[in-house]
């Protein structure tokens, strides 16, 4: 059994002994997940570039980084699950779309590419 | 070698031979991950529940969602990677914590768990 | 003094008073206000289109909204004085742009306007 | 009639000589502010504190910041237009729970006062 799946396994068990399924939505799943997303935007409020070059070493907050990373992948295995996509599969296929998008001869060393939207696509890089 | 290593291996080799890593920074990750589930949520917009509730089996929506969840996924590795932290330890920790929380005897089937705050950290749920 | 300019000086006052002027970078302030959007996002976290329907008729709720769309409005003010954003000019200017991107006779009743790019610019409608 | 009253009867007619008064439910108006606001985000991607702090003059970006702030105000507008919000009063009584809840003296330049949470409530800082 891949981690995923077994991860997937653990969260869904932990849901359904609780029969939490009734209120996990895709959307209240993607609501859910923006929100965390939020917690860890959260930890780099009010912070210049010098103190988020620190942030991972302080043991407090690698701590939180640890907690809201944990909430956003549990909510990815939930909507994965939910919407039935297989997360590997995704990524892999995502990389390999992207591997064509910014060869590397034209995006090497440039963010340039990173807001690229050649493919009229909302794009925000790899 | 776990899966998410592998994948982490992957998402580091695409970064590398374009020497991006100079823009990949801690702050510069997190804000790419909310930008990327806002692109999730975005699939969820001017949709009512039942457009929602048929949303995964739509061919193309589909497709957007593995992409938007691969994206997220993509980004989580790297945050993970930046900050030293090993997600299947943090998640795994994390769902323990969550069982302290929320015990099945008191949270069965209430939503209303989901915004409790008793330790005063700020909670959307598991 | 137009009220906005009038809010604006009050919250000026405030954050001088506090010295907090050096805390307000124009990215400070910009996160900031994903983070007050966010805590209105939650607002709808876990509710049907039902009991999102009820909101904002319960007296609980209706104040929770006042207070983040407070919230966003005192950070986007914040951001307008930053940036040197004239934000009623910029209001208008954008409301007669968007009756040019959407004329009446075939937008009419449509939602699908909403996720119109045809001039290749992610947008959300108006 | 005040400033906030004029601009929300302009965004209201725009609204309903195109009958899209349906699909501005609570919930959509919510989720779209959240985007524009993810859309203002997405300005200050990629960029460090000294790029950030040249933003605001560059002719290009300015612009987009403009165009993303009244995108957030129109919602801004119609949120609270929907939820029977009063946008100037809102603000003015936050504002000055804001004064009570930092006093001049313990909060004179310090950024610690934003993450306080000693009543408990979710809070970014004013």
């Amino acid at each position: 059994m891949s981690l995923l799946a077994d991860l997937t396994a653990q969260v869904l068990a932990f849901r359904d002994e609780r029969d939490w399924a009734q209120f996990h939505t895709l959307r209240n799943l993607i609501v859910s997940l923006n929100l965390e997303a939020g917690e860890l935007l959260e930890l780099t409020q009010w912070k210049n570039d010098t103190e988020m070059a620190a942030l991972a070493s302080n043991a407090e907050a690698h701590a939180a980084l640890c907690d809201e990373c944990a909430d956003v992948l549990i909510y990815l295995l939930l909507i994965a699950d939910r919407a039935g996509i297989d997360l590997e599969a995704a990524a892999r296929a995502k990389l390999a779309r992207n591997a064509e998008r910014y060869p590397v001869e034209t995006s090497y060393g440039s963010s340039r590419k990173y807001s690229a939207t050649a493919d009229g696509k909302c794009r925000h890089g790899p």
